[in-house]
């Protein structure tokens, strides 16, 4: 599959970089509007650059070729995976619905830019053969992850109420705050990620809160699931340690909040640090009768960047889902704890 | 009565100023082991100061005249206010028995320094004639508001849910953290607040979680309670509005954040932009079916300061629950909403 990256910040240029890393796929170029360091570096890797024609004197003073514009790249692809700014995956959709194109949304847009909205563990099979999915933001896929490790493993659902401490800005984000200050994100409930869930997992009952705060590395969620049995505290173990894209990070090991989650992924040469998995600080979790207590962080730079993948085989039905996740975690370098996928 | 306040930091010196402010207590001096600009402050206002004998001269370097140490201070009050670092109240409870004195101790005390752990809302009655009184810390002095204001408006408590984004540090404590990060505090569930709620407002049940982020101005709550009965949104906002030390901020006015908060504290002319009150954000309080939601911010320097003047006179018998609050609100110029206190 020819695959596009039409908007290449934080997402795209993880996309691409993943996209990079799979042998059904070609990466055939990425298109970005603004000429900066970010260009340079793709252009340094490799990839082809596409840009709006009135841009192309800009992008060669700096060093970049342009291959052409969003038309001559999305032309080249069989799939665009668009990871523009929130709403403009929307206005990019009229081209690529014009081209005959199948393309991939991220969260930021609304849900109903897409035939449906995608997680892999969620709904992989929802997506097959779709020609417009949108993948769910960071902080709904990983709540999307944790719901559905519980799932598979039989467990069921009462209520969940997930209370997000979110990052305020992306680390490359100077502009953005806040600063000081804990913002309700926003100030109504629920927020949006508890009805973005329902998206993925129809008819679950959840309510989620967010805030943000002065922080640029993860999210952080406190989450409370009420389940239908009281579960054994081992048998959720057991059931997050062997879903893919959740880890767990033990405190006698020195994981004692987000920041050494990062340094792990750097220390282990994780691309930019990425960590993709849902990360779960293991003494969080807590059974009290059958409500079920935990805390994880969210890499938002990172976790979808499995999903965009996924998302694409499943478009095409070149895997089936847990093929899927398998191929494309050993492509990216995830682990998962113990077990093998095998349900 | 006469008070003396043992450890002159951040709560200490609040209290002081409001003991000042009663015309049924007399401040007679407070007890400091720093020599700094905290000190020269106290001195500048008026107060008696008092330190250990061996730092009298350093005090005298940066012109503050010791009057006595601490045996010396206790002597002479009736009751002492202890606003020392967590621990160390327990350990002076030791010369305040010794020398026959009442002690009011703060939240970072364990329970049982005290004969009883305090809110003037929650249980104002069972400190009567008490010699030893613990006013619990400014989060369990909110949430306990929040849950009594509640409880004497007639709702039944099934369950609270608290998730609380703590600020990290006070904004004079340059040395602590965290910067960029949010820190479970603790990872394990509960985190104290909650078994602390239940030594004021005995078998309610309430679990909390907390977090720690890079903020300094207030503590932001996120609460989920479940009542036994579908509350009218329209009865609990009336509810909260009624009650003492309860504010509501209106988003269309402006409030959308902590910050905003803060900054009204400072535009009226509070005493260092002190905010007594659990600050509700209005648009948060959210009914669905028999439970409720709402975001409050905790500012946690001034918070439990009326709570402290509240545990003298409850003490000495000298008021009732609600002429207490009242006296203590008027005093420092608190402001409830609509109603006079009339329960």
């Amino acid at each position: 599959m020819k695959v596009a990256i039409v908007g290449y910040g934080t997402i795209g240029k993880r996309v691409a970089d993943a996209v990079s890393r799979q042998d059904d796929m070609t990466l055939v170029g990425i298109y970005k509007v603004t000429p900066d360091y970010e260009a340079v570096a793709a252009a340094q890797k490799g990839y082809r650059v596409f840009a709006p024609r009135e841009k192309a004197d800009a992008f060669k003073k700096i060093g970049v070729e342009v291959e052409g514009d969003l038309n001559d790249l999305a032309s080249r692809a069989d799939v665009i995976v668009d990871a523009t700014p929130d709403g403009v995956g929307a206005q990019n959709k009229e081209l690529y619905v014009k081209l005959g194109k199948n393309a991939i949304f991220q969260g930021g847009e609304e849900a109903d830019v897409a035939e449906v909205s995608f997680n892999a563990l969620g709904n992989y099979e929802k997506a097959l053969g779709k020609r417009y999915i949108r993948v769910v933001s960071c902080n709904t896929t990983s709540i999307t992850r944790v719901l559905s490790s519980l799932l598979l493993n039989g467990y069921k659902i009462r209520r969940a109420r997930v209370f997000i401490t979110r990052r305020g800005a992306d680390p490359k984000e100077h502009k953005k705050g806040p600063i000081n200050d804990v913002v309700p994100n926003p100030a109504t409930v629920p927020s949006h990620h508890g009805p973005d869930v329902q998206t993925v997992l129809e008819g679950i009952d959840i309510v989620t809160l967010a805030v943000a705060v002065p922080v640029t590395i993860m999210h952080m969620h406190m989450a409370y699931i009420e389940l239908d049995e009281a579960p054994s505290k081992d048998a959720v173990m057991e059931a997050l340690a062997t879903t893919p894209r959740i880890l767990l990070f033990e405190t006698k090991k020195g994981y004692s909040s987000l920041a050494q989650i990062i340094e792990w992924a750097r220390d282990i040469g994780r691309p930019r640090g990425d960590v993709w998995e849902v990360s779960v600080l293991q003494d969080s979790v807590t059974v009290r009768g059958n409500e079920l207590y935990l805390m994880y962080g969210v890499h938002q730079e990172a976790v979808v960047v499995p999903e965009n993948i996924d998302a694409i085989r499943a478009m095409y039905r070149l895997a089936d889902k847990w093929s899927s996740i398998e191929k494309t975690d050993k492509s990216l370098g995830i682990v998962t704890h113990g077990k093998k996928y095998n349900r």
